[in-house]
């Protein structure tokens, strides 16, 4: 494997950040760990800087990523006086949801920070860099460029390489995406190195679940199909209505692309309000974004997803012999 | 997550390795990516000292393995002129098969390096580290001081790195158990940087499964229970009769242990000829080797596993109860 670069923030987004007093950062709806990490982790770097950073996400921390220190700083609420806003993890604005007023905030600098190939670029400086394993990542360059040379090597607190080895883990799901290179593994051994704790981050990323979840794991497969190289799964409503309001079986789509016998997998879940969310993964040299894109989802080529009406295995039905070209 | 101290071979080893001509190096039974890439790495670096080692199983390199370079040079028929054998990830004589023919190399130096704290020293000579991740961790630090000395620091050619890494991502699942430190990360961006292939050694070690095996997973899904922290599942003959030959639900009990309402997992496997095999995990704290060892079998406080005569109901039954105190 080469020698990755490393990557290098945009002088712009430098400029925008070094200028800001009060920052409002916003990471995606439903968060995940690069959205929670790459917030968390900028927003320690801006506070160390002597700014005065707003954390912000519509939606709360999922209990698996509440072990993360200062979570309770992270807020839904309006905030006053900012001055610059940083889109985080998001690759348009309808991911910001209702945090980013965008009446009050549009005369604002918006910089978006982003390693999603679909961005739209909407705000006023980006750094998208789909090279990138997940935002994070770039948040560590962000930090390395900024904070190094006001307060040494040292800069990277535990805390700090706490944030971004979890965006990086659930990105990669754990170095399992091929985004994982030789770049990654070192940072990734200085995160550990700095006190990161990886089996704890890797067991309430990817290894924690409900029992539920895992019935729901159990019903599911009994629908298990493969059409010519595409495997596929329905999860209708009957099936949830025992298990308190879950809806997702979530991870199970990264699992059936493990199948030798398939180069796509597909979960199609029938959600409470009637519409089917479909998630879609792809071996390299496939390309499952644009079709997700085409229904009016996104993602990346490997992995993507949309939400579609129609009944569920109709949808199914459709939409792999769809796949199966893509 | 302080820094642990490199794994030092012990000088007994060195020379009985030193003084081979022709080893007879021997992985376990049932060949896992640890067992086969620690025999060829081993291999490997006593070939480029001028040693003419035979690499030995009993069990033929499982399909997911044969990604491997040179796995043609693993055998199971008997070797001439040995001067020393060498025990590989195998806790007692019992995993080496019968490639390892006691009366006929009684005589011979018998190095056993193993990882496991089960192991039975039941050799002349013994590197026995529980604190290694893998055996093919201790196989690099083997290279190091014996290979390094003699070529250079570019010792650890490109094949080298792709056979410890197989190792240490088998036997860490990816990373994900306790065994897993900033020494071992640090080897790991090292491994990757000389250019073993991760996400492939991933895919084929930890995300390659058929499609028959997800279907039986569904089907012993079906089965989970959870008694008081003890989550279980049986997998019966009648469940496998359409899915030509497959035995076990490989890698399930780690899933099952992800539940958050558990801090056992367990597999009742009902085998062909009768007997159960019984697979258990563990969540650090907890200690399931003492009841697999009572019953006959062996592994780690969070990884260990039997099998025992009855009927699988019953003894999923009987064993939940005694896990609970585990």
């Amino acid at each position: 494997m080469s020698a990755e670069a490393p990557l290098r923030p945009p002088a712009a987004l430098l400029d925008i950040l070094n200028g800001a007093r009060r920052p409002l950062l916003i990471a995606h709806l439903s968060p995940d760990g690069d959205a929670i990490g790459s917030l968390l982790a900028l927003g320690g770097i801006l506070y160390r800087l002597g700014k005065d950073p707003i954390l912000s996400c519509q939606d709360p921390v999922p209990p698996n990523l509440q072990f993360l220190p200062h979570t309770d700083r992270i807020t839904a609420a309006p905030a006053d006086e900012v001055d610059v806003v940083v889109a985080l993890d998001s690759s348009d604005p309808s991911r910001l949801g209702d945090v980013y007023q965008r009446g009050r905030y549009s005369r604002l600098p918006l910089a978006v920070i982003d390693h999603h190939v679909t961005n739209t670029l909407f705000g006023t400086v980006h750094w998208v860099e789909p090279a990138a394993c997940a935002t994070a990542e770039m948040v560590y360059y962000l930090g390395e460029t900024l904070l190094a040379p006001e307060v040494g090597p040292d800069w990277m607190a535990n805390e700090l390489a706490t944030y971004i080895l979890t965006g990086i883990v659930t990105d990669t799901r754990g170095f399992r995406t091929n985004s994982t290179n030789a770049r990654v593994m070192a940072l990734v051994a200085r995160l550990v190195a700095a006190g990161a704790p990886l089996t704890t981050i890797t067991d309430q990323v990817l290894e924690t679940r409900t029992f539920d979840l895992i019935r729901l794991w159990g019903r599911v497969l009994q629908t298990v199909r493969l059409d010519e190289g595409v495997i596929s799964v329905v999860n209708t409503q009957a099936m949830r209505k025992d298990l308190g309001g879950l809806v997702r079986p979530e991870s199970l789509v990264s699992f059936l692309l493990g199948a030798q016998e398939a180069y796509i997998a597909a979960v199609f879940t029938e959600l409470p309000d009637g519409p089917v969310e479909c998630s879609f993964r792809a071996r390299p040299g496939h390309d499952v974004s644009r079709l997700a894109l085409e229904l009016g989802g996104g993602g990346h080529p490997l992995a993507a997803g949309c939400t579609v009406k129609g009944e569920v295995e109709e949808v199914r039905h459709t939409l792999v012999e769809r796949l199966r070209q893509c």
